[in-house]
């Protein structure tokens, strides 16, 4: 951190937000930290627009890099997944500079496919958490509280129960990560406690998502593979006959991975924080 | 083919079929060939049923070993796409015999999982093409009369138009292709002209299936990609301002494939045959 105020920027590298969005986030981090709220600046390319993205995908590279290699600012905050990320890898990737290994970068959903790439360069802030458009949710304020206090703070309660200085861990949106699979952008993520979470995807989906995600080699290589909530399933036709644990719990088995039980991660407002590797306490 | 009729054995890996269909279908091999139908097996599996499955995976695996381990039978032919085919791949690929490599398999869609780790294991006489449940569409017949002359008569004129005997080629629906990626089902297209075609996704799932399949280095070796159709694409929330041909020149353009135009392949009744390699004629 830098002298005076803690100073965050905010990207949109997949789906637009709103500005009232930013105005109402501001304002909860002026609500918790009344004395020195953190200084966060949402990038204006945020509520830019191009067909289903915040900009076209110059426009959203750009933006990353003003802030990911600006050392003037203490953390990357991921505005909101959606779509798109995934796009920007072979832009963004090559361009970050020495400052962006600084920061703190946090967001999750779409934005995995850049933690991914960015956890394979050796980047050590990176974390799967909360982002400003949660405030959506029932309950959101807590969530955007929890995204700023570990920013800020590094508070331990905003981190994932089994979160420790003694466990590597990673956190990806399923049908994300299985979307890397077999890319450049595939994480070694050997060793690792791998937490995973969906929303909306039906169960069939869910399903053959799984199948892709074990049947890799190189995540064969992780220490276990814990479950967060997949939430917003949409009806299958005809019934699936199995739940996202019992579909979990088979694909670990056929694929040799440990089981850990259930992660406190979701598309959510109680969505805890999941540092990439390992947890360094403040 | 044995003396006598030609066989098909019918199998369903993934969803399941109603018996009625069957018979839709042996009536129309009769109506096609009055004086000596080919011999159509409706594996009692076909309509069983598992939750979203025709039977559970033991059972669908058994059902698909008993066809095309039995040398009696000239060809299988998968009776529907749905979902289920990559399950059975450990159980059915390894106890695969040598009668299993002196016939046809055709099926498309979900039957790409198992097409697919059957190239990879050097079978040749794979092809993407109409199912049985393809009656089912406006103009169906057509498409289930294509695919029997295909496999009873090895008509030319069943087969995509640029299919020759000097090409070498596959086809694959995105979504599935997608999902192999990076497992030991992902066949080695090398030198292929790779034939492409979806239904009923998103134009942002479309954009993503085409980022991660041309993202891996294997794929990059095809000799070019084809376009089928993309059909039943739900509305995409905001319009996505592309067109499946535009997201496919763009994936193209980064990952140095070439961008060989359309085919003639795709979730419906005009669906023609792609033989999975080098084309022999009969």
């Amino acid at each position: 951190m830098r002298e005076g105020r803690f100073r965050i920027g905010v990207v949109a590298p997949g789906s637009r937000i709103e500005p009232a969005l930013g105005e109402k986030v501001t304002r909860l981090a002026e609500t918790l930290y009344p004395d020195r709220p953190p200084d966060i600046f949402f990038h204006p390319q945020c509520s830019r627009s191009w067909g289903h993205f915040a900009g076209d995908d110059e426009t959203r590279a750009r933006a990353f890099l003003d802030v990911a290699n600006d050392e003037s600012f203490d953390a990357l905050w991921f505005a909101r997944g959606g779509y798109g990320s995934c796009r920007l890898a072979e832009r963004v990737l090559p361009a970050l500079t020495a400052a962006a290994r600084q920061k703190a970068y946090l967001g999750y959903s779409d934005a995995g496919a850049l933690l991914a790439g960015m956890h394979k360069e050796g980047f050590g802030g990176l974390a799967h958490g909360p982002m400003p458009s949660d405030v959506r949710y029932e309950g959101g304020d807590a969530a955007v509280k929890r995204a700023l206090r570990f920013l800020v703070e590094r508070a331990p309660d905003s981190l994932e129960g089994t979160v420790s200085p003694a466990t590597t861990t990673a956190a990806f949106n399923i049908t994300i990560l299985s979307h890397l699979i077999g890319t450049p952008l595939q994480p070694d993520l050997a060793g690792h406690i791998l937490m995973l979470e969906e929303v909306g995807e039906q169960m069939y989906r869910i399903d053959r998502a799984l199948f892709h995600i074990t049947g890799n080699a190189g995540i064969r290589s992780v220490a276990g593979i814990k479950l967060g909530r997949c939430s917003g399933i949409p009806p299958n036709e005809p019934d699936f006959g199995q739940t996202e644990e019992d579909v979990t719990r088979h694909w670990c088995g056929i694929s040799g991975i440990p089981y850990l039980g259930r992660a406190d991660i979701g598309h959510d407002a109680n969505n805890k924080v999941v540092p990439f590797g390992r947890w360094r306490p403040a």
